[in-house]
């Protein structure tokens, strides 16, 4: 059965499962065609998603954060301000500025990388593209959201506007991942199965939540902004290996700043967005977990799970990568030794990433082929392995004809099982569990720096990067926030 | 059976419907629990939607319009001026002015009947605004999307920066409502049951249109901007009744225009995302009629097809209102003779209009209840009828208490029939079978003329409005279209 119809007869299923569940009707009843008698009665009093977590958001201390949160949330922010900056001269966000400059506002606040200085709501934006350009931004494995991306953009633009300690900066930073984490959990994974990007679906809620906190929104202002972002979501997965895809967490950005500002003047919106019957979560999603978003508020922390990349692309690639470089390390292997490459994976690894021939370095990071053949035949999967130079290298080209990806449904997206055959006749095998850079195998704050560094070469001098990278660091101790963008301009 | 049951149903079997025609196997099959074993092929090749749409908007011309197409384009742009005129100093816009001013960029357009320049996206989104919250805009029938709010935002406050002669952007309205009103119909009705705004949703395809034809898009441009609106639906249901509703089609606008000046600068999106697998129809809606779309472009126009309301409310409750000032005129009513007021309603009225007790004005236009009362006693339904000062008239509440509104499955949305019963016994009778303002019985020249003076009343000077209307009939002859919006300010 191909995956169209496994997935149409998933929805089929999801779907009556709902219809029954609001109309009281068992999915049976329905599949009989038996006539339905009686309604059933409504559930009696529904929680009020939205307001709950407007009122954790305007009451949540930063002295009330973990240790390790804290930690998280100040990895997130470094890595963030790395790939922003790696990101920040690329076509796509040339383009972008282009575009939006003889329509910007007062030079408010900074595009990171460069020199222009925009409004904040344009340069929410393009730092938001600029930071999801090479798909190296930080991932919340659970729902694939790329938590920094939509929330960062939106008060690191917002601090150079409107003051505000590192300490509130950092706990807005964690509320605003929280927000957009929780409520990705609630419809996870049916919002993203049938099509919506969920970065920027649930990225704008991030992002308003976080920018009203550092506003300093009164709950029903918080209630207002929580409705103004579910009226913007942003991105379709059809977009990715377009700029498209970057638009979307930059466009969360400034939909969610946009949502905050309107409701700090009290523009209003309704109550129970969320939740609804004619909310977000029932118009963008079959499934609606709603406890997701409203259990354990300030008790488990969704912002502690983040998780950092060691390589330039979608994370579904990185167990082969992780594989692929293993065993290349270790056997010394060479690509004019290797016969074939077979690949066990799950069934997203070739949704997500079966390109077979892409053409230029962006279509490379949405093929498994490209990624273990240029990994094994350069020792890396950064952004240079993602070039045009890279996906139109012979030998690249020649290797990845060589490797072959079977759907195996033991396989969980986490995992790969690989065996390269050589033209000798032996077979190595390498099975990852967990690759480098998911929660099991983290990357160490030494790799993390390495990573920064790597990105800001060649944009910022080798003694800023440093001292941005140290400013990251002691987010905690700042009087100013800005002092982060500030420190991170040519 | 309760209206969330038969939806439930209704969406269940549209699903079904869909999930059967993607798998190859029939619906009896599926109701039957039949095992499904062969795997119907995919279609052979898929039409390209958003490139034949593209192409399309590319390459129409001005003088390829029938000139019944060209009137009933200049009578929406008339219609929207003057509502967005009538709406420009209401709190809603106040609001949004006061959050937006300090990022807005150069002064470069003007929010209609105000003294304020803006940058055009900031124009483009406050007069978008400002034109809905009347809810007295435009309507196309078949989808319940007001067209103008989206287009005519977007590209008016365009028109200040990019210069564009009257017929060029008569022509770019149309196209925009076009483009909207085509992608609507292939959704509808589902898209908009399941709780999107299709205003702010598909509007923002028909701003991009617009936008992007007077910005001289070619072919691939324009199916980049369409893509990049396709990753920015804008608005849920939910929303009805707070400023939130308003801000729909106003961002629709912002957003559209967004998308095609980026696309100007070859930012780039998938080239179907309108109609792709993961495309915008396919994750928004459960149905998808693609021929709505693509057949009888520039042959058959839905932009003809557009109506005005005579009433400050939701077109739902226009038959009993019609019905209302009828009997109201014809038996010379007072409120103190009738006993009871029995309509018998098609269920979106109930569904969308059920409001029994309307504390403020806005509310009102959401009470079917207030609508007929006040439409009794004061012989209109305009913006004043749905002030606080009208919901909360003891003798309209007295009345309002007396109205009965009943299902009749019989009754078509754009039906009524309403039954008076008087304290002295007699019964008066109604049946509407299409209200004032429908494209059977439309308003006429005069009657959009005498809205238009009513709404700028006390705006605009009387000189001023009676210029500004001539300047809208005119448009065709307009060297700039610039004018429009210079002719609209304090």
């Amino acid at each position: 059965m191909s995956t169209i119809n496994r997935r149409g007869l998933l929805k089929a299923g999801a779907f009556a499962s709902i219809a029954a569940s609001t109309s009281g009707i068992s999915l049976s009843a329905l599949a009989q065609g038996e006539t339905i008698k009686k309604p059933a009665e409504a559930p009696a009093t529904p929680e009020p998603v939205t307001r709950i977590l407007a009122h954790y958001l305007v009451n949540a201390r930063y002295e009330d954060l973990p240790a390790n949160v804290r930690k998280e949330g100040t990895r997130t922010l470094l890595n963030w301000v790395g790939v922003a900056v790696g990101g920040s001269h690329h076509e796509t966000v040339e383009r972008a500025l282009s575009a939006l400059k003889p329509f910007s506002g007062p030079a408010q606040a900074s595009l990171l990388g460069r020199t222009e200085r925009l409004d904040i709501m344009n340069t929410a934006f393009l730092n938001g593209v600029a930071s999801h350009i090479f798909d190296f931004d930080d991932t919340h494995l659970k729902t694939i959201i790329h938590p920094a991306g939509p929330v960062v953009s939106a008060i690191l633009a917002l601090s150079e506007y409107h003051p505000v300690s590192g300490k509130d900066f950092l706990n807005a930073l964690i509320l605003g991942v929280e927000t957009e984490c929780r409520i990705g959990n609630s419809v996870y994974p049916n919002h993203y199965d049938v099509g919506w990007h969920i970065t920027g679906t649930a990225g704008v809620f991030g992002a308003a939540a976080a920018a009203g906190k550092i506003l300093g929104l009164s709950e029903q202002q918080m209630v207002w902004a929580l409705g103004l972002a579910a009226s913007q979501p942003v991105g379709l997965r059809e977009s990715f290996g377009s700029m498209n895809k970057s638009f979307n967490p930059g466009r969360a950005a400034s939909n969610g700043l946009f949502a905050a500002l309107l409701a700090a003047q009290d523009y209003t919106s309704s109550d129970g967005m969320i939740e609804a019957k004619r909310g977000w979560a029932n118009t963008i999603s079959t499934k609606q977990d709603y406890r997701e978003i409203t259990e354990g508020l300030g008790q488990r922390y969704e912002a502690a799970l983040n998780t950092y990349k060691p390589f330039a692309c979608g994370i579904v690639i990185h167990p082969a990568l992780d594989a692929a470089i293993q065993l290349r390390n270790e056997y010394k292997l060479s690509e004019d030794q290797i016969a074939r490459i077979d690949l066990k994976v799950h069934p997203l690894v070739i949704e997500l990433t079966g390109k077979k021939t892409p053409k230029i370095g962006l279509e490379g990071k949405f093929s498994i082929y490209h990624s273990v053949a240029v990994a094994i035949i350069e020792g890396a999967a950064g952004e240079r392995q993602y070039s045009d130079r890279a996906v139109n290298d012979p030998k690249v080209i020649a290797l990845r004809e060589r490797v072959v990806a079977t759907i195996d449904p033991a396989i969980k997206p986490e995992q790969v099982d690989m065996t390269i055959t050589l033209k000798d006749g032996r077979t190595l095998h390498k099975y990852i569990e967990h690759a480098i850079g998911s929660l099991e195998v983290p990357m160490t704050d030494q790799q993390l720096e390495a990573k920064f560094t790597d990105l800001a070469k060649g944009i910022l001098p080798d003694a800023q990067v440093r001292k941005l990278i140290d400013t990251c660091w002691s987010v905690e101790k700042l009087d100013s926030a800005a002092q982060i963008a500030k420190a991170a301009v040519v």
